[in-house]
């Protein structure tokens, strides 16, 4: 078969999320069709990200250092920390540019079907953090789904249960109709969400 | 913004077929999470594509070497050519293992709207390889779509204008019902087809 010295690269590549077998194969032979000016700079930049980028150790982000340059910003607010699932929603946050607190990143959801449990996630680093008396509020702005309420919950109770409680609000990211979304169009569940979140107009 | 620098390796990612920014940035997280197991080895096996794979000058094949191994396979038929748009497609006749004789990849099929000429298809190659002698037949093995049955129409008036026309049969995969597939589901154009290359049965 032609496509055998090239089968590492293909499966390799089919990993990643949004590709299977088939979709990493035609990304191959685009790739290899421009060499020049898409696979070569492509295999440099991911060498520079291999050997550049790392992991904050306090907030879970990826940056060039740990810790990265949200928790040694020197204008951010350092009381508020917006907890998220994931670095894709750390980083839709940032690129919406309204939230200029600190961040904590969970790495996921609890989830019972695919046995994610406490420990798999960053919330005993969190509940360190929030130890240090430095922090005021917590907000959750973790995914509407069945998964990410139940973290949010979770969450909850541990800050509850522990000594510092009585030091943290918090509060939870609002649901209800997306901005530019008609009622026509919304399910149920967003629709009896927004009229039971309703506010004094 | 805490992307600014992978925005370069998410740009490169984006341009794969399968990938858009969005999944492209995602596409990023992933492989950093996984920096050891995904992100390292993908770069080196893209590195090590970009120096060791070439186009076969002959059939337009992506391998270690050109003329690929294809070409000068021992044993494969030297008299038949089976022409295909894309190395994609090649490689799934060749996953395939049926065919066993030479291929022809044009790098495309022509196309007004995308302003896809003559030219920019390899099909002078083509005539130059046919033009030796040792070819007897031609199969087209495109799309059963506008602009691949436009390709296989202008090839076959490309060979019945040469010089070398009577030495060679011009053939063509078959269009009908896919094997497997139930007429209920089937689309008018397909049925249509299936119907007017009935054969004695």
């Amino acid at each position: 078969m032609s496509q055998e010295p090239l089968a590492p690269l293909i499966k390799l590549l089919s990993k990643l999320p949004g590709l299977g077998p088939r979709s990493a194969r035609r990304a191959v032979i685009h790739l290899l069709l421009g060499k020049e000016n898409l696979m070569a700079p492509l295999a440099v930049e991911m060498q520079k990200a291999v050997e550049e980028i790392e992991s904050c150790d306090t907030c879970g982000n990826l940056d060039l250092k740990s810790p990265c340059h949200i928790c040694t910003h020197p204008v951010r607010d350092q009381n508020v920390l917006c907890v998220v699932e994931s670095v894709a929603d750390l980083w839709a946050l940032e690129r919406n540019a309204v939230f200029k607190g600190q961040f904590h990143v969970l790495g996921g959801n609890l989830s019972a079907l695919d046995g994610v449990g406490p420990d798999d996630l960053r919330i005993k680093k969190l509940l360190e953090r929030l130890q240090k008396g430095e922090i005021h509020e917590v907000i959750l702005a973790l995914s509407a789904t069945i998964d990410g309420q139940t973290t949010a919950h979770y969450i909850q109770d541990q800050i509850q249960e522990s000594k510092f409680k009585n030091n943290i609000i918090i509060t939870a990211i609002a649901h209800g109709v997306p901005v530019g979304g008609e009622l026509d169009y919304l399910d149920e569940g967003t629709l009896s969400t927004a009229l039971k979140s309703r506010r004094t107009f």
